[in-house]
């Protein structure tokens, strides 16, 4: 039996992806394509919704989609702890729907996120530099938030990096403690590093994207795990296997897959 | 004939290390090392003033020097261009006084500099990334500032930068219209990153210090300038010949050298 | 009127760049696409042969345009000291031809390259790393190859650089004395660094490309020189003014403009 | 009681930062100090040998001190996995010894060496940059080899890594079918970054060293750990919980740890 998707966002550059790939498929199909015009009534009728919109509209749209019996599969940035809270809160109010939130489609990128997380534990001093093109409107970048709050999460019991002098303009802007700097500039794609510094060494993981292919492995496992997910999964590295434990010692907790 | 130096901040990392130099070349002598609480009186009798102190001091221990007729090498950084204009007005009301400001005494850094000028007329976007360690207090350090004041001169005809939402908190100080990015880490000593972005490429002008030894050679090169300076020289590019031309098509006008 | 060319290896992603190009511009029209089994003869009737080919067949394609009065633009690398010398001669022999070699499109490469060639002249430790796509099946990169070829005529005075131990495989490919290492990777386009060592300090300059839409301005720039070249002019830079002198102190030479 | 130390290299840049916290420490204590032209027989008498020597001569000294039952923590480069073979049936052979080999006593390096063992899994194109001081006389650095060797072993199902044209000088020496690129430079003390290119995207782990001090938290560890090892344990990674599951899926084995 074919999934049913509709796609928020079906003009921009992940959600024309996402559309080939649903279309290339055998086991999706697209059923609404909606534009920034379009009444959210048009995803009525679909079994998931792919939002790939903007951080200002994304919310709305999701509710909508939750409310009315949904799943949902976000790929649009600016989803913040606070947001999935409240989309756990509304997942949970309404059964048969699951949500799963991948703020970057990329393989690298979320290995990267999982040893970023690992190393929060012995080094005190973190900062993040991100960049990418001109035309990004939102900072930090959704990949640079969601790493600082599991960086955040896996110090819960070390406590904040140590980070002077962040009243200063030039330190960027700190999340859960970890001071985030991004660049906009042409000639970039997407680039991330997590740079971690102790006594006379450093250590930094760096994430470099040059283009949207890269995103289409993660696009496919999305989709597929957004299919059948139960209350809300975050990251791309919790539908894969890593074989990096959790911060308390216990094993990766892959929520879509165990429901699946 | 020896040339008396009078050291203002001989305790600290550079300042000890400007003594050392002085003690083991044959044509300077110490005369005077002013520490935080001496009178700044302690200085008279010396011909050169060498001031590594702090941004918040430097401008009151540099003025009482050349009221009272003293050359002055400035290793101290938060010169900024306004600073700078008042000291040129100071020197010139004092005949036989004149200064020399380096913002960094190392070789590679005042290529680095040189070379971001040059690049900086054939490129629209423009971001500097600069770390340093974590004691550190002031940011941006003051060879961005002043890697980004050159920058703006030589894109007098071409204008600002252009850098979006820069209203962003994460999106750094900008100077000059170009935005810093400044990180205070653990296991770094002094590092700076010029990125020109144009349409589907980045040009990277990258220096690394991994210690004080990286700033001798330019210390010596500062303290001969100062011997015999009029005016106020800013750089050490200009105490060396680079081969580059001003953006006027000029040579480089190598001002100490000219009055040595 | 409209300038005649024939383009080599149109098919190539550097070829099909340049040919759309030219169709899109008011002064130029192609007259002939070679493809790798064409008779060479398909080029004589056009004024200007565009070679983009691959390095085992690129002299013997540009030997017979110089042979039969073309002039020619190559854009494939693999253009030695040794083969330019060639093509000098070559040229020298007859009358209405020129070329003009460019190892790389980019303005970016340009400006790293003269930067380098300036640097080389204040370290003593220099070392370049290249990466390119997988595909690239010919290392080091003529880029590469260039830059240290003018690293080391920079260093006429100063000799070899001091590369320590190279009989060692890992320590890569020396030209002009300069160590290249070559990275062949998925998900690089291209990518070039230049490092200077020095007492406690590395200077870096680095260019990255992630797409061939940052060759347009170069190959244009590289036709219209081409077009009306004597003698053989090598390298993006010597078409554009950086303001950089050569190393003997003389201003520039535009061997190109100057015959336009 | 106090451990009995016999330190071998103990004048050199990583046995006196050895010799110093030995004897700082309460429970460890110098005994004998064997400078190159010492007979090996001054260590008899210690509880434990630390070889912090030269790749050419260490085989010889570890061989004698485990053949005379003292236990042995290596720090010298150069043990490759056939050497580490050899000495596994040496120790094995003479009951009461056991050897601990750290060819990186950072902190930052193994966790650097970790996680690159478990991206290896992930993509196909797998390349290594690493570069020390002018000085350092071998390569490729012993970490580059023994990070090369746990991805072999991490892909054994996957098989060897995607690198073409590996016959061409420039592209390295191939270890277990990665390529390393070795860099020795002034102003540079010791870095390593491990490339992994998947389709549209690289990801990098890189590790910069700025002085000797990055080490004293490894040599403790590797020193308390060398006191009490039975079997050979390579590598500070298996000496700390990192949290991360070997490639069979197991948790990773504290050899050490165990046996203390």
């Amino acid at each position: 039996m074919t999934i049913r998707v509709a796609v928020a966002g079906a003009t921009g550059k992940l959600g024309s992806v996402a559309v080939r790939l649903i279309e290339e498929s055998e086991d999706f199909e697209v059923v609404a394509r909606l534009g920034s015009q379009a009444p959210l009534e048009d995803m009525l009728g679909a079994d998931v919704l792919v939002d790939m919109t903007l951080p200002a509209v994304s919310p709305g749209i999701v509710a909508f989609a939750v409310d009315h019996g949904l799943r949902v599969l976000i790929g649009t940035s600016g989803w913040s702890a606070d947001r999935i809270l409240d989309l756990e809160r509304r997942v949970a109010a309404h059964e048969g729907t699951g949500a799963v939130v991948i703020p970057n489609f990329s393989l690298g990128s979320a290995l990267g996120t999982a040893f970023a997380t690992v190393a929060a534990r012995f080094f005190d001093s973190i900062e993040i530099i991100e960049a990418h093109g001109a035309g990004k409107v939102d900072s930090p970048s959704g990949t640079a938030v969601r790493t600082v709050e599991l960086i955040g999460a896996a110090r819960a019991e070390r406590g904040p990096v140590d980070a002077p002098h962040t009243d200063q303009r030039a330190r960027g802007q700190q999340v859960a403690s970890v001071p985030i700097h991004s660049l906009r500039m042409r000639g970039v794609v997407a680039q991330q590093q997590v740079i971690f510094g102790g006594t006379g060494e450093t250590l930094t993981i760096r994430h470099d994207t040059i283009g949207s292919e890269s995103y289409e492995a993660g696009i496919l496992l999305g989709l597929r795990a957004a299919a059948t997910a139960t209350g809300v999964t975050v990251g791309l590295d919790k539908l894969i296997d890593l074989g990096i434990a959790e911060p308390d010692g216990e094993p990766p907790r892959p929520t879509v897959r165990e429901t699946a």
